[in-house]
């Protein structure tokens, strides 16, 4: 592929160019007003695949926001990557802390400023370009499918059904997506790891009225006392979270894998005073990267439960409310969580109190082994363009449809992602610097070299 | 007195009005929106007294809410009374559980629905009726100082500094006070002692703003969690306060004093199914009775922190808050309390939060003793309306004015008080029993019968 570098120099203003158009239109998925452009939007993807050499494109709906989807079958007797890309984005604001109007890209110091720029208007382009100069230099040994959706931002409700629906014409070897982060410029990086999630709203309910805190207060349970109680039993000492069970399916991550992962740029002064604690806590033993990428955690999002307004007020509750959260890794199911949770939740609840566990939502947790043939693929895609071998990070964020994916269709993602922490996304002044945008077009041409060559 | 019951039933219709129209006012004193309802009810108060037959009645100012103070000065060798009650109510969340608006009075069942149907306004109008009858029948032999006050539910920030600055007006042989209950319609009962009050609240800080919980949690503290574990440290699993040198101070009442309590009627089942509870809570080695009683208790009145909204937000929030609180005994003192806590609070705050505890209001505890005239003359005015002798029981509420009238006034307070536990006063659906309003206008005019005839 000696002549990529060229090609590229060649075209990085036409690159530029095209993707400006599809960023122009403000295809914002959460906000209904904006469905005319998630057409418009699913109509430039259309444009873009077959200009850059898809055999067909089509927009197709669903009950919500279309999908477009794209191919080009060379022989099937080659390995077929699908690419996984959005088309929506995040809402603009506040859009007073805009230095640029969003739907209006332009270059600053070297990089593109405007909602999409990197998440996932800029990373997605990136695969159209990269498969253009495959099939333009006739080079392609992979067949080629494109999956780029409409409701990425609004957690992907109408997918998995679609997914249900054409699980023949999406099948594939591997999903190759570029909507993750690098750690550093310098520091390619494959997110092989997203954490699940099990979510509950539990009530306790203790007298049948708000009480008189003087009057019965010391011979009434409070129902707030108790729920501390409660939450403050689901975690002991080392921050190991107490529901039997919780941790027989985790998978306890190999000792070379963490040696890996210890190799990730990390400066625990930098991360503290980032965020103005004086001292991290977590599961002892682990790490912070392990604690959020390879553990679970137990969070309470929310509680509340008597008087809450200005000044004081004396009173012994009746109920007191708490949202929890659990993030999961594999192989934890969530359903099985949510389940384990509720049981003990309730096991531990004293009988001067009535507890209610309702789980709200889940999603499984992803992990994408290192030893797959795709990760190898990339793996060695940005050691030939970084000059390095690729970090691989578990994050502790969900992407939802990652799992799904395996689940439904029976494919593992491959999760190569260009974009740096200071992109911004989903913040005024998101951005993308050139030189990521150029770098992920050179890096993802020997993804499916490598791929081809490591599935023979 | 023969023509007090005929008084009555002539009047039952003119005396509800009259109380309505004051319950009307909505004179929530801890919510500062309220301050202009503060100033009606204190106008509607000096118009009651008036009507009733005060000499003089006045609306004096104070750095807080109004205090409207009359008297009817017969003879200055009579002995003299100062009744004591307060304007102020309390707010009336949950708005939602009310059957009908609390600011609209109505009667259902032969009861008051209404915010401050008992506490206090319809206990504080029974003095004035009764007032009103031994004027206008000309058998009032004792003066009668009328203190109504505008912030008891907020611990009567105000009124020390009134009393120090009126000492000579509020000059008194004692105070009469109708803020207390009893223990049932047929079962007439004086309040001899009150716990005092100490309320914080409490602020912890984790991350200096709300975090994703699927990136950051597991390895940053989540200021939630840590509040509902501090809480749980401060009460140990025998009920006890943990808080260092909180008993120092504590009374232990002696073992007769405990037979002579014990005798109170008290049905366990039937309290439980008032409250609707399995199972009672308490410090062990001590009755319900005593727990409200002679010992000190430690409530969170509210907790708030994080999403609270309707479904499932994930998020690791940057603040929690509570509002806590205790009630206390003789001899502990409220400042005391009020340091002890929060240096304890603080100390025990893990390094990775930041904790400030702030302190909102205090009281001291209170006793009567049963050979004080006012309280015989009491005692005897009961005996009279109800044809039993009142039970003296120590109430687990507080009011903390009434051992400030002690300190700075030198005088004793006579708790002889006709709500229900039944009324939820501080509840939604605050009510008053017409018959307990009645029979309280009643026994008012023989406790000044007896108090002029104890006192000669």
């Amino acid at each position: 592929m000696q002549d990529l570098k060229q090609y590229i120099e060649e075209n990085k203003q036409r690159f530029l160019d095209e993707l400006f158009e599809l960023i122009r239109i403000p295809s914002i998925s959460s906000i209904a007003d904006h469905k005319p452009d998630m057409y418009k939007a699913a109509g430039q993807w259309q444009k873009i695949l077959l200009d850059a050499g898809a055999d067909k494109a089509e927009i197709m709906d669903t009950a919500g926001n279309p999908v477009t989807y794209g191919e080009k079958i060379i022989d099937p007797s080659y390995p077929t990557v699908m690419v996984y890309g959005h088309m929506d984005v995040m809402p603009v604001d506040p859009i007073n802390l805009w230095d640029s109007p969003p739907f209006e890209p332009e270059v600053r110091d070297g990089k593109i400023y405007a909602r999409g720029a990197d998440d996932d208007k800029g990373q997605a382009f990136m695969h159209a370009k990269a498969f253009e100069y495959l099939v333009k230099t006739n080079q392609l040994k992979c067949n080629v499918k494109f999956l780029i959706e409409g409701e990425e931002e609004v957690g992907s409700p109408n997918l998995p059904k679609f997914c249900e629906e054409h699980k023949e014409m999406l099948q594939s070897d591997v999903i190759l997506v570029s909507d993750t982060g690098m750690i550093a410029p310098d520091v390619p990086t494959i997110t092989t790891g997203l954490r699940g999630l099990a979510y509950w709203q539990v009530e306790v309910t203790g007298p049948n009225r708000d009480l008189h805190s003087g009057l019965f207060g010391g011979a009434v349970a409070n129902p707030i006392n108790v729920l501390a109680n409660m939450i403050t039993q689901m975690v002991d000492n080392n921050g190991h979270i107490t529901i039997p069970g919780f941790y027989d399916d985790v998978i306890e991550v190999s000792a070379e894998e963490r040696a890996m992962m210890a190799k990730a740029p990390y400066n625990e002064d930098d991360y503290k005073k980032a965020l103005d604690v004086d001292a991290l806590y977590g599961e002892k033993g682990f790490s912070t990267n392990e604690r959020t990428g390879i553990r679970p955690s137990f969070d309470v999002c929310g509680i509340w439960g008597g008087y809450t307004g200005e000044g004081a007020k004396t009173v012994l509750p009746s109920k007191a409310y708490a949202k929890i959260s659990s993030r999961l890794v594999p192989d934890q199911d969530h359903e099985k969580i949510a389940e384990l949770f509720k049981n003990h939740f309730e096991s531990i609840a004293p009988d001067y109190v009535k507890v209610e566990v309702e789980s709200l939502h889940g999603g499984q947790a992803y992990v994408c082994p290192i030893d797959l043939p795709a990760y190898k693929a990339a793996e060695k895609a940005c050691e030939t363009v970084f000059g390095k071998k690729p970090v691989p990070v578990r994050s502790g964020g969900s992407i939802p449809i990652i799992s799904t994916f395996e689940e439904i269709l029976g494919v593992k993602s491959v999760l190569m992602g260009f974009g740096l922490e200071s992109d911004a996304i989903h913040s005024p002044n998101e951005n993308f610097p050139l030189e990521q945008f150029y770098n992920g077009i050179e890096t993802i041409p020997y993804f499916y070299k490598n791929f081809a060559e490591l599935s023979k």
